[in-house]
Order: structure tokens, then C-alpha cells, then sequence
């Protein structure tokens, strides 16, 4: 055998060896009741703090090879455990038990005029398999989110953090010892090459879905190359649209938070849209108090005559996810052309409209092709906890399955049962 | 140019210059009222008729083509169109009229703390992607359901369906040049090649989702090289396990019926589970009872003994979608052994259980891994219009969006509107 054929089989034989076990797991999941469930979590959650010395020695481990490796501060701190956060993450836990389980949940019941009886519940997806990148939060999420739902999952993380995810699994497992569920119903690749991950892509045979976590990059290779069906999240170009009508206080205010309040997330403000009229009396105003924040601007010619130090917008800014303090900025002369432009560049994430005119925000509601839309609110809350769902899987950009914030529910999937007396007819 | 690429350009031509084009009359299409909708429809079914003998003429070009090249007379039947079958394609547009449109459901209305108005509305996909073999029919059928939840749709039909395709495509778009609706709603693809095909699997700038209708190569070549969401639909390895308590004449009706009664189809029954306590006292009958109906047997030692002309089942036999009056025959001990072999061997599509034990009822419901799971009944009963939903697209097999018979709303995704007052956080 070649170097690169026993590559290749021994990685078969980790993933597939897990996976199968996931699998396996997943039957004994699909079982268990709420109260087996919850009482799992709990005991996560405990286990957490219980070993959490252990958990930090190893994420430090982690730490040093990322620093030694010249790992950026921004991505160190994303990686970077301590006991604020273990504790967090500890709580989390407790939450997600006190959350309604969707499993066995009646969506649709009625008779047959032949006498069947039909039932739609709600029941586990399977096994869930995870591709994420460098936090190790995401970790304790997933698996306890898969857990709380019935599925099991395998999870594939970073290279970056393979210290800490494996210590926090290993307690994850420590965990499921003590309580009824299936210890198999977490697995951890310790192989986090790419080859690893591609192979994840074409499992369908024990895969019923998988969910990328992570960069553009990331979901992009995902969604082009895997097979098992994907649950995409993520990227967000989003618009905040300033009709002719909007108040100017609102407008402003909203603006600045889509913009500045976190813009590294994908429910952030890339390009603003200024109805003409409005910018005649307001745009300098909007200007200097983006530019207040250190906002930087790509602006078109009506922006640029407009205020100082703005770059002139080219044709790739209209497209850009900045995931910064910097903006496109372009007029607009009516709400047919900004449902054009939000069409052409948008992500389908999240789109707000500023307007006092009910027959615009009408069009706008109809026409923009979005998961939220929003109307005198920030695009910024797209997002699980803010819609009230008390957790959050990721954010689907996607039409099919789940769109928007995901809850529990995305993690299920639903079977018929009917009752009959013998019907053939 | 070489020929190669000369015909890549040409065919990206008409894949894209369609495509685009169904994808602005998509932006039209999510405005449309029901009124419009169904006035769209029923003008489609009265153009059907008032152009009924074109469509057959043009039909029998594609009849006599396929007769020319030796096509099997099944496939002929399939293929082959006459008044009986325009009328009942014209009187189905008048039955969608009357179902209820999902478009514009409210599926969830609440507040937030914040004063935030959330609603989650049904809206449409967008451009669905259809590919589909021989039968023209599914050409009115995949238009109309579309068209009433407010899609456009970019067909590829079989070759061998040309004519009857682009004389029915012809027909719907001067019945929809009388609607309100756009014309361009509905495209057809000219070109039938399996590289026109492959290029609609990459089309995610254009396409919503791509459903295939057809066989288990069709849609399995889809499933692996689409990078457009899929709605799988389609094979069926289904089981009926009679249990040691079932009733004798129920469970010989049921078997009968889920093989015999249109064995071509995804939810007849490929493969019977039999409890051995049942087995000892009526195995016999039962094989009887198939045999008599011409039913081809693969069955394992115990059938073998309980019967004359009995086919020793191989491995292979408990994977086989036979499609025809054949199938495998196997003695189980118990509801574990059934429920592993199910989910080793089936499609999760449609499984059933003949007993009068709760439990075992029980067991086979919460374990048995399938779209659709049957107590008493046969699984012939998948099937949107058995399930009481007024039309089908299909009959899924994923996980993901729907699972088992698709009426209407599966062809729907979700947005949420959100109505504020200046709210930032």
C-alpha cells in the first residue's frame, strides 16, 4: 500500500468506525425521553465544572501552539478558554434543559374517511455531523443542542483546538457514563485533516445532515461538495434601507447599531441604502456619525460630495461582507431599485427598511428576498436568542428545512403514523 | 472553439438565458394573489383542451420515434398521451384551483419583549428545477403545482418526450399570455442532453431547489452531484412485518395488497417479515395466497420448506426494489430483529406492522426509521392524494424540509417579518 492509501484507510477507519457508532447511538437516542435527556445535560453541566482545571490545562495547550504558530490575538481569543466561560458554558446547559423538548410533538392529527388514523410527530433527524472552526464553545453547543433533540452527532473541529475538544468531549463522555444515554452518541474526529473532512461529505449512509460552522470558505465547500444534505448558515450581506419618509433620529440610530454594535457577525450592516430625497437633508449627518465611530465608507458620487475622507465605491463593495467598521453607501431613487439591488447582492439573510410609508414597507416585506425582514429594527436581531428560541443552531441563509435563526425544531425531523383495522382501500 | 466548447457555451445559453428569465418572473410570481393563481390555472385547462389535437399530434411524433428506436411498450404506455388523459391533466388544474393556497400562512405571530412584532409567513421558494423522464404529464403536473405556490419552474424533461413536452410548454404559455401571471414562468429546456442536466446541478445562483422525478439512477446521479438543494424523492424498499399475534386473513389482505396492487410503485412492498410463531401455523397460506397471484418468492430456509417453487434467497434479495410481482421472504424472531433489519435494509419510505400486540405496535413506531410507519394497514397508502392533501409532488425519502407524501406547502420556504419601533436592542 502506498502512503497515501494507508492514509486514506486508516482515516476510513476512524471516521466510519464513529460514524457507525453514531449511528448506533442514535437508534438507542431516538428512545430516550425528555427526562433522560435533561437529566444528560445536567450532568454535562456538572462534569463541566467538576473537571474544569483539566479542561483549561488542556486548552492552554492549545493556546501555546496557536501563539507559537502566530496565530492572531483576534483568533486566540476565540480559542481561548477560562473560567467566566466554562461557567457560561456550564449554564447554557441548565437552560437548554428547562427548553420544551420538540421530539414527540403532535404538528398534525386527523382521520381518513376510510378510518385511518394519521399522526405527523416530530422525531430525531439521526446523526448530525458538525464541521466548525476554531471555538471550542462550539463543541459543549452542538453536542448538547444533538443531544436535547435525540441525535447524535460527530463532530469535526479545528486542528487549532484539538486539545481542548478533546478534553471537553472526554468529559462529555465522563458525563454519559452516569447517565442513560448512549456514551457513543458523542463522537470527536481526531483527525482534523482535510481529507478527514471531505470524507464526512459522502456519508450518507450514516450522515443525515451536515452543518458547517465557520468562515464563508468553510460553508461554501460544504454546500459545493458534500452530498449529505447540509443545513447552510451563515453569510450575510445585509442592507439597512433609508426611505424617503424615515425618521431621521431612527434611521441614524439604527444604522449605527447594524453597523457598529458587533460588526464581525454575519446579522451586521454591510451596505447602507439612502432613499435620494432623504440624503438631500440628512446624509451629511449620516455620514459623521458613522464616520464618529470610525466607520469607514465606500461611498457612491452623491456620498463622496457629501463628506470627507469617503473611498469611492467600486462594483466589488456592493458584494462585500466587510465583517468590519466599514460600509458601502449608495443612493437609491425608489423601492423597486432597492429590492433590485438587494436581490442582485444580497444573501437572503437579513434586510431592514427605515420608512414612516406603509405602501413601501409593504413592497419592501414582499418583494426582498430574505429570511427576516424588518421594518423600523435592526437587522441585528437575527438570531435565536433575540427571536425568543432560548437556543440557537445557526442562522439559515438557505430556503428549504429552516430559514433564519434556528431553534430546536431544525434539528428534527418529522414521520407519519397510521393506525388502521385491516385497510387496503 | 473546439466542438466541445462550442457546445458548452450554447448549452449554458439556454440553461441560463432560461434560467434567469424564471427567475425575474419568480420576483412576479411571489406577488401574485390566489385570485390570479387560480385564474392562471384554469385558463391552462381550457387551453389543454381547445389545443387537445395538437398536443396528441405532436405527442405521436414522440410515439412513433420511440417505437422506432425499440422502445419497450411499458415505457410506450408511459410516454403516450390520448383524450382521456388531456381531460383528466385539464380536470387536475381545476382541482389545484380549489386547494387551499400556502402562500401568505401565517405559521407563527408573537411579540418580543422589546415591543418587536415577529410573524413567520409561508412564501414561495423561488425557481424550482424539474427534472424529470418520460411521462408528459409531469410537465403539467410539476407547471401547475408551481405556478399555484407562486414558483417559476425550469423543466428538463426526457428526450424522448420532446414534442409532447414543448407542444404542452407552448400551450401553457398562451394560456398564461391571457393571465396576469408572467409567461415566462414556466421553462422548458430544449436541449435533453445529460450535460444540460449536469449544468442545472451547479446552478445555485438560479435555482431554489432541483426535484428529481424518476428512477433510482436519476435521482441518485442528483443527489451526489447537485450542489443545488434537492428534494429527494422516490425508491422504496418497503417491508410488512406480520407478527406472531396478527390476525391471519388481515395479514395475508394487507401482504397481497401492498405487493400485488400496482407493484411498479415506491410504496408496494418488496420484501415480508414474518414472526416465526405466526409462520408455524399459516406460513403456507400465505405463500399460497401470492403465488396464486403469480407473485415470485425469494425466501429463506424456513419458506423454502413451507412452500413449492420458492427461490433461495441471497443477501442481495433484502436490498432489492423488485418493482414487479416478486419479492423476499424472511422468518424473524422478534421486533428487535425486525426493527434492525428494516433499518440495515430499507429506504426509509413506508414499513408496517400486522399484529395485535400494542407493545410490539409501539416498539415498530418509535424504532423503525421510515417516512411513513403503518399498524394494520398497507403501505400502499403513501400517497398525497391517500393522505388527503389534493396533490403531490412527490414522496420524500430525506430528512430534511418534508418527509413522505409533499403536498402544497412543500413546495413553500418561510420568511420572517418583523415590524419595530426604532428598536436597537
Amino acid at each position: 500500500m502506498t502512503e497515501v492509501l494507508q492514509k486514506e484507510a486508516a482515516l476510513e477507519t476512524e471516521l466510519v468506525q464513529k460514524a457507525k457508532k453514531a449511528k448506533a447511538a442514535a437508534g438507542e437516542l431516538a428512545k430516550a425521553d425528555t427526562t433522560l435527556k435533561n437529566k444528560a445535560l445536567e450532568l454535562i453541566s456538572q462534569q463541566l465544572m467538576a473537571e474544569k482545571d483539566f479542561i483549561l490545562k488542556e486548552n492552554a495547550k492549545d493556546i501555546e501552539a496557536g501563539r507559537a504558530s502566530g496565530m492572531s490575538e483576534s483568533l486566540v481569543d476565540r480559542l481561548k478558554l477560562d473560567e467566566g466561560r466554562l461557567a457560561e458554558m456550564a449554564d447554557a446547559l441548565i437552560q437548554l434543559t428547562e427548553l420544551t423538548d420538540p421530539v414527540g410533538e403532535v404538528l398534525e392529527h386527523w382521520q381518513q374517511p376510510n378510518g385511518l388514523d394519521m399522526t405527523k410527530v416530530r422525531v430525531p433527524l439521526g446523526v448530525v455531523g458538525m464541521i466548525y472552526e476554531a471555538r471550542p464553545n462550539v463543541t459543549v453547543d452542538a453536542s448538547s443542542l444533538c443531544l436535547k433533540t435525540g441525535n447524535a452527532v460527530v463532530l469535526r473541529g479545528s486542528s487549532t483546538a484539538i486539545h481542548s475538544n478533546t478534553a471537553i468531549v472526554s468529559v462529555i463522555h465522563r458525563a454519559l457514563e452516569q447517565s442513560e444515554l448512549p456514551v457513543d452518541s458523542v463522537q470527536l474526529l481526531e483527525d482534523t485533516s482535510r481529507e478527514a473532512a471531505s470524507a464526512m461529505f459522502k456519508l450518507n449512509d450514516y450522515l443525515d445532515v451536515l452543518i458547517p460552522r465557520g468562515g464563508a470558505n468553510l460553508i461554501k465547500t460544504v454546500v459545493a461538495d458534500s452530498t449529505v444534505p447540509v443545513l447552510e448558515t451563515g453569510a450575510g450581506n445585509c442592507h439597512v434601507y433609508i426611505d424617503e419618509t424615515a425618521d431621521k433620529d431612527m434611521a441614524i440610530d439604527i444604522a449605527l447599531n447594524a453597523k457598529t454594535q458587533r460588526p464581525s457577525v454575519c446579522n451586521s450592516c454591510e451596505t447602507i441604502l439612502v432613499h435620494e430625497k432623504w440624503a438631500e437633508q440628512h446624509l451629511p449627518e449620516l455620514i459623521e456619525a458613522l464616520q464618529a465611530k470610525d466607520v469607514k465608507i465606500h461611498g457612491d458620487d452623491k456620498a463622496q460630495q457629501s463628506g470627507s475622507g469617503i473611498i469611492p465605491a467600486e462594483d466589488a463593495d456592493w458584494g462585500t461582507e466587510y465583517l468590519a467598521y466599514e460600509l458601502a453607501l449608495k443612493m437609491v431613487g425608489s423601492v423597486d431599485e432597492v429590492v433590485k439591488h438587494i436581490n442582485q447582492y444580497g444573501t437572503k439573510h437579513s434586510e431592514a427598511i427605515i420608512s414612516e410609508n406603509a405602501d413601501s414597507v409593504q413592497q419592501f416585506f414582499t418583494e426582498v428576498d430574505a429570511a427576516a425582514v424588518y421594518h423600523n429594527a435592526s437587522t441585528r436581531f437575527t438570531d435565536g436568542f433575540e427571536f425568543g428560541f432560548g437556543a440557537e443552531i445557526g442562522i439559515s441563509t438557505q430556503k428549504l428545512h429552516a430559514r433564519g435563526p434556528m431553534g430546536l425544531p431544525a434539528l428534527t425531523s418529522t414521520k407519519y403514523i397510521i393506525k388502521g383495522n385491516g385497510q387496503t382501500k
